[in-house]
């Protein structure tokens, strides 16, 4: 794994660069990061490759290859960058309950304009991300303040992050997902409780989560009491 | 989109066929189905191509396109094979929240076998999946058995499912995601909300997973009391 030199390269190393020359010396993680961001801003993760990304960058493959093993090296930096946009203030002044749905609302919110990095996250170590970790000490310190067990701590927010990834993931799923109209015959249950939801709002995904989110936070809540 | 042909070739297509010739033409979804599950089964999600199924199946890659599109249409026949090992039992006769706890506890094991489908399933509309449809009419049923407000039938199901797929790619995660022992002065709330819970037992997202569950049921429950 290649680290950033950080440094300028010299007026004299610079003159000696062939005109067109790769710049791979001026590249580090932070920037590969920056412009890994902006590539899935701009044209979706699907189009992300390192060879694209390197493209992007106007360097050479092997200079990417110095700084980053994998594209899976590249989502775990864009998933520690994306996390800054997780808002875990509530935890140093509100009540638990509150705190936990800011945050969760706030995760699922990022990860849903991010829903390919749901299964990449959901499986990588955190300790080579730091704001990641910083985000987790911020819930794992409200929690204690809040009186919690301490060995229920992370239990709790692993239930939490569940729910918060699978809902990520319904978020970007077609509206019409559960549409049942050819069918209704064979599944007039279900057929019947779609048509019911259908007719009380128009962003079931959101509908459902906040459904969720309130239904799992009061019976942690409860459990804890 | 491909239909299955269902009829065996006569003796005399047979006796006309080249040797080695594949035999697309007693390929059927079905069968695509079956040998698709087995080799994710034998070489994992990751192999699984549409030329490496073919080969599997002893087609070519042309025979195999005549019946499904895509990759993705093939992980939508193994999703609804997968479908048919979740547990719905339950909500014939059993009081709701047990049956939930019974019906999400196995959902939750299959796609944990099966963690490569999890972001497939979770925005693939169902309609295309009838013993999927079939498991979400019992669900409904136990539901409004129980007397559930119908409006509230789909998001709870939701809600669920979002727990149920996040829990199943937990359950694929390293079991020391959170190790943090080399950062212990940086985050030490969670540091010692980590160890607290390494202390407990040696299963993580068994246990994240009953907590998150009992707690999400309890929440439900209490909210359509």
């Amino acid at each position: 794994m290649g680290t950033a030199t950080g440094s300028a390269p010299s007026a004299e190393s610079a003159s000696r660069r062939k005109a067109g020359r790769p710049r791979g010396e001026l590249l580090n993680r932070s920037k590969i990061a920056g412009a890994a961001l902006r590539f899935v801003g701009d044209r979706g993760y699907d189009a992300l490759t390192m060879s694209a990304l390197a493209k992007a960058l106007g360097v050479s493959a092997s200079a990417l290859y110095n700084h980053v093993e994998s594209k899976q090296e590249v989502l775990q930096l864009v998933q520690d960058r994306v996390m800054d946009d997780v808002d875990c203030s509530g935890f140093a002044s509100q009540p638990l309950g509150e705190a936990v749905r800011r945050w969760a609302g706030s995760y699922r919110d990022v990860f849903a304009r991010h829903a390919p990095l749901v299964p990449v996250i959901a499986v990588l170590p955190v300790s080579g991300s730091p704001r990641t970790l910083q985000m987790y000490e911020q819930v794992a310190a409200g929690f204690a303040r809040a009186g919690w067990d301490q060995q229920r701590i992370v239990p709790a927010i692993v239930a939490l992050e569940s729910f918060i990834f699978g809902s990520a993931l319904d978020a970007v799923a077609p509206k019409d997902i559960f549409n049942v109209d050819h069918a209704v015959d064979d599944v007039p249950a279900f057929a019947g409780a779609v048509a019911s939801q259908r007719a009380t709002g128009d962003d079931p995904a959101q509908d459902a989560f906040e459904y969720g989110l309130d239904a799992l936070v009061r019976g942690l809540l409860a459990g804890a009491a």
